[in-house]
């Protein structure tokens, strides 16, 4: 074998382990009995010990520093790449901070949810601060003297800058803020009333699952908290949820993980359990899921058709035709809550949170300033006060679980499907006819020749321009959502 | 941190790992995508190549020769005791040999069930040739010039030895075979009839198992092609299946399970994710399942309490009263299939493969005689003629897995649960009263503490000597069964 075999049958392990590891979280999240998360805790820790004693084992070093790039194949190149990258980040992080931080952010947990529900940030804020120092820390041995939050960034968007996302999202701000307060000026919209029954509600969510082209043949619909998608090549999940009066949350929480996870199955089955074989970055990942859900699965023309499946499954809804339904799929409503935004506010909620995270990673903004910095931007941006912490700082997992660095890429990956859906739209200028009869296949046939077949095969921005044929930027998802809701509201 | 102390945080990383293998092979049977089957054989194959890795640890080999028992106390000189024991059975298997047999294992299950389907062994002849080949070097590798068949016995049942088995079998044979064919010239005992909706049938096996100690909060029962227990500690998890017309397969499927997974459940939680925090041995294992499923299960006291239940929940099934419900449980009929026999005739099945494959390995019988030997013992043992290689020879996986030696634990595990019935009904004379009231607490209190809570803190024959107040011997188990089945069928 040349160290290059060896070096791929090494990683093969790594990718293999970390499926598992994968696993382990759906399994948490669908099916662990409740008094088992200790025990589940000390096996998890201990799968990841082996994955980073795999990972930065001095073997890998060797047969890097005697693998030539030039003698291998383009796509060899591409394996080569990214087991290097991911052998020197490793490398940079001590076994003891990477021990400390998954200690620290599994107490945080518990200290998160219960600050949550008592609407008190400063119980949480000493326990944010160990967190905060010690991902300072992390970011310090990651950086090697450039931008901290880059080093972080680097982990979920390889090759981003956050100077570059900065630049992005302030030149969407303005736009969004506006469009959104001239949106809010107009009357709502209708909703849908009445009831829908869990199991048709789960039954039409896999139908359109299977219609935007998931393979259940390799992979499955689960119910759990939170949805998401997890696995690679021939095992991808995916999980909903449900609620009795709102038939959107759970469809459209199944369409938007539908398409993290038919990027994933999609992938070439050569690059299966190689560092090739998932998907390249968060961002690109989101612009996925979004795209199936928003440009295609909140399209007037998809609506329409979706319009007659609701009708079919849960009779009479509140809504007469086609247009009100798609009126109400798109409705815009002041909240407070990220996760359930529309996605002309989605954004806002992003870029307070990346502008406030990058001044708590650079030192800027320290933690007891954190929630009135929140509180003023967020009346700033969204035109109404924050009225408790839970509404507020608190919502989200992230911070208590060390992810900073990770909020950017939802926003990023909204204006990578803004790029890629008028590529689309280019390219499949009949799509909406297809849309109209229930048919995704023109698009998710574009997407995955475009995009998902590659896997981690190409940088994320270039899969990107390769794709539509020009460096991303922020315009297009900008004029696609002016025109949509220009339109739906008689701007 | 001492060596002892080393050791011990090592062996837990082991014991993790070993607990998320078995909830890969649960997800398997429950959860698995159909087309997840190729990459799962991978992940399989890089945390067991892992396991083996960290089991043969050198660093193991050096904390061990650095270890002077005498300081430890009684408890941790068990775990030494069983860590030196996988350290060694792991070091005298060459790595080549577990990966051949791993390979091996894996075409032959598919060759098995084809040659199962065409009712062909000829077919499967020349691969089970190359597991015995590669089964009698792992024997050898193990046996240090000692008995062959031992040598894999003892993964299973440490300490036993063949011998002793084969003296305990014979001489409950001859007494199986003679009660066996009195009990078949009596009338036969009528069966439930009408439908049995799957709903109920878990509805009411998830009652009886939590009736018998199981702990929701800690497991969790679903359905499978095959009713199996996996799982130890905190996340101990059962599998049952359903026949629309048999209501008897779920059931007592379930309330076996159950007895194998109360045992994990209630080891002492100090000894979780040790070495000591599993069951010592598989007849020990299956002593607990079949004393839940036998002994207790199909009592006349119990089946009276479960006879109401089963007509709360199904209406009337064709069977009038209590007396005839502890005939149907009971009843015996001839039948090719070891897993469909009654506990009256499933030690013969048994006995006639260990002799077989006790032949095999000692190179006595050729593969290529073994259908007939098969064939001919069957028809001196149950009076009539296997029809098909799937009703004989070709019925279980186990030797296509390359589990020799695994047979005789079922018997043994019989007759284990006969000495602890016996030992049970002395020391909780009452406990007839309890059970015809559905309460069991009595008797899984009693198995709780002599049994479960030890783990495997104890050697099997000693743990079973310890409850019972005597050595274990067949004499018991031949009491009850001939009281039982004289009584049942007027001899």
């Amino acid at each position: 074998m040349t160290a290059f075999q060896d070096l791929c049958a090494h990683q093969r392990k790594v990718v293999a382990l970390g499926q598992i590891s994968g696993r382990l979280g759906w399994d948490q999240e669908t099916s662990m009995p409740g008094g088992a998360g200790a025990q589940r805790g000390e096996e998890f820790a201990a799968i990841e010990a082996v994955l980073h004693q795999l990972r930065t084992d001095p073997k890998v070093g060797d047969w890097l520093s005697q693998i030539d790039p030039a003698s291998l194949s383009e796509v060899d190149q591409s394996h080569l790449r990214l087991i290097r990258r991911s052998y020197d980040r490793n490398k940079k992080l001590p076994e003891r901070l990477a021990s400390e931080l998954a200690q620290a952010t599994s107490t945080a947990h518990a200290a998160w949810a219960a600050a949550r529900k008592a609407d008190d940030f400063k119980a949480f804020a000493p326990v944010l601060e160990g967190i905060l120092a010690l991902k300072r820390e992390e970011a310090a041995a990651l950086a090697d003297g450039d931008d901290l939050y880059d080093a972080l960034l680097d982990d979920y968007e390889p090759e981003a800058k956050a100077a570059d996302l900065a630049a992005m999202f302030e030149a969407l701000r303005p736009g969004l803020v506006s469009l959104r307060q001239a949106v809010l000026d107009q009357p709502a919209k209708a909703g849908v009333s009445g009831a829908f029954p869990e199991a048709q509600q789960m039954e039409l969510a896999l139908k359109v699952a299977q219609i935007f082209g998931y393979d259940l043949n390799r992979g499955r619909l689960d119910k759990a908290v939170h949805p998401f998608s997890s696995g690679s090549g021939n095992d991808v999940r995916i999980t909903t949820r449900t609620e009795e009066t709102d038939p959107f949350n759970c469809l459209y929480s199944t369409i938007h993980e539908t398409g993290h996870a038919c990027y994933e199955q999609n992938i070439d089955q050569a690059y299966l359990l190689t560092p090739l074989g998932s998907g390249v970055s968060m961002g690109v990942h989101e612009s996925q899921s979004r795209i199936y859900e928003n440009q295609i699965g909140r399209s007037r023309a998809f609506t329409g058709w979706l319009f007659g499946q609701m009708r079919d499954t849960f009779g009479d809804f509140g809504i007469s035709n086609e247009e009100a339904f798609y009126a109400a799929v798109n409705s815009v409503r002041n909240g407070f809550i990220r996760t359930e935004a529309d996605e002309l506010q989605y954004n806002l909620h992003v870029m307070l949170r990346f502008d406030l995270e990058r001044a708590l990673i650079a030192g800027d903004l320290a933690v007891n300033d954190l929630e009135c910095a929140w509180n003023d931007r967020f009346q700033a941006d969204f035109g109404f006060a924050v009225d408790r912490a839970s509404h507020g700082v608190l919502q989200d997992v992230h911070w208590s679980a060390g992810l900073f660095g990770y909020f950017p890429t939802y926003s990023l990956g909204n204006v990578y499907a803004g790029c890629l859906n008028a590529a689309l739209r280019r390219d499949v200028p009949d799509l909406d006819a297809d849309l109209a009869r229930g048919d995704t296949s023109a698009a998710t046939a574009w997407l995955t020749d475009k995009i998902h077949q590659h896997g981690s095969r190409y940088a994320p921005r270039q899969v990107i321009e390769m794709a539509c044929g020009e460096p991303p930027s922020e315009a297009p998802l900008m004029a696609y959502l002016n025109e949509k809701f220009s339109d739906l509201y008689d701007l």
